[in-house]
């Protein structure tokens, strides 16, 4: 097995620009971080194009298959590459796996409109994956869904459902299409309370930015405006709070 | 009015102290930043003890009636007070305001059992304000409710409600003399789904810490424990937003 202890190495160099998403576009590829990822990735029956690791994780069972792949680095070399303050010393490059929507659309459909923090998508992908959601649909104005922070939101829920980045004009145009009703979540005098609607096997739930909310585009298409009536002297929730309500609501029993 | 160009003046450096624990318990006093949460505060009518404005902030009208406890900054001290990296420029220390808890209780409480991570401390109080709940407690484990992470995730949600540092064993006795039901958030065999508890005009509802969740001793007092199906492959929700579904649940309607 390779061992690396230099930053500057070649290969180190390439895959940390894998934590760009300049570089993760053109290679299609990014850098995945931290044991349980990793763990999540392999058990998902993903297959990662290398694996670097410290010495502690040589010999972990769930990596055997995948022994031709592992290159040690370094302590150095793990603190190069990691996003994080106290790295757990594990990287693998992982496929930048994106769905497409096949119409006829059915079933649930979580959208993302413009949310900008990279712990928002990640957490909103992962409350979806709870939820039983398959797709969610990333719109172009919405945090890269391989960012190193979304990612480490996301807790592996990118393995366990569909990622799609699509325009949300015309998601929600084939949702129309496919009979399935489209709700958003705007606070307007057209809202109506979430608990209005009642829970269904099929729909298209959008999600606005943190501060600007829907495009108006989008809201001028919905079947219904969805808002959660704020019960004490809070101005607003958190927007992955608000859309864990109202997805848990919308899913049902 | 007085005007501060150096980090290094005594009134700054006093200012700078109250954002550490040990001198915010020492002179029950925190440092606020950002223009909404000293707009939240005043609004609530709080009084801060200062405030440390930049230039653009002292004409703002809401700041008129502290005129004699503004004192103006520099840029420069004002990076030097701030907890982030784009300062706004306005600070005000504020009293550590903490609620006690009247025998009999009634009505709704969220108890935080070790919870560490300030964004979803602060987030949980945010969504209690939202859902109507009017006391929080927080556990001795749990973080303190006036870091500035805590305060910036809390969006002034601690000028709504009540904010209670107390032994949870203490208040899990006291909520069960008043006969209000007490309700877990394990996973384990005994807990139920979180829909089959209907919403109430009183409960105390306990969340535990991110990784090992409640302790074992208040898990042995609760009336029912709660969890939330998780349909999809996640393996489990991030604390405040299962809290958050369970909340406004149980809150109803």
């Amino acid at each position: 097995m390779e061992y690396i202890s230099s930053p500057k190495n070649d290969k180190i160099k390439q895959a940390k620009k894998l934590t760009t998403h300049k570089y993760q576009k053109e290679a299609q590829l990014y850098l995945l971080e931290g044991w349980h990822l990793v763990q999540e990735a392999v058990n998902s029956g993903e297959q990662p194009k290398a694996i670097y690791a410290t010495n502690k994780f040589l010999e972990m069972r769930e990596l055997k298959p995948f022994y031709n792949k592992i290159t040690e680095i370094s302590e150095d070399v793990a603190s190069h590459l990691s996003d994080t303050k106290s790295p757990q010393g594990i990287f693998a490059i992982m496929p930048r796996q994106l769905a497409t929507l096949d119409a006829p659309l059915h079933g649930q459909y979580l959208l993302l409109d413009g949310i900008q923090d990279p712990g928002n998508v990640g957490t909103l992908v992962r409350t979806a994956d709870a939820a039983g959601i398959k797709t969610v649909v990333f719109g172009h104005q919405t945090a890269d869904p391989f960012g190193a922070k979304v990612t480490r939101a996301m807790q592996g829920s990118q393995f366990h459902l569909n990622i799609v980045q699509e325009k949300l004009t015309t998601v929600v145009k084939q949702l129309k299409q496919a009979d399935i009703p489209v709700y958003g979540t705007e606070l307007n005098p057209q809202a109506v309370p979430y608990r209005s609607v009642e829970a269904a096997p099929q729909f298209g739930l959008i999600v606005g930015n943190e501060g600007n909310g829907m495009q108006q585009i989008l809201l001028d298409q919905t079947t219904a405006n969805l808002y959660i009536p704020i019960k004490g002297k809070a101005e607003s929730l958190n927007v992955a709070i608000a859309a864990a309500v109202v997805m848990f609501h919308l899913v049902g029993d």
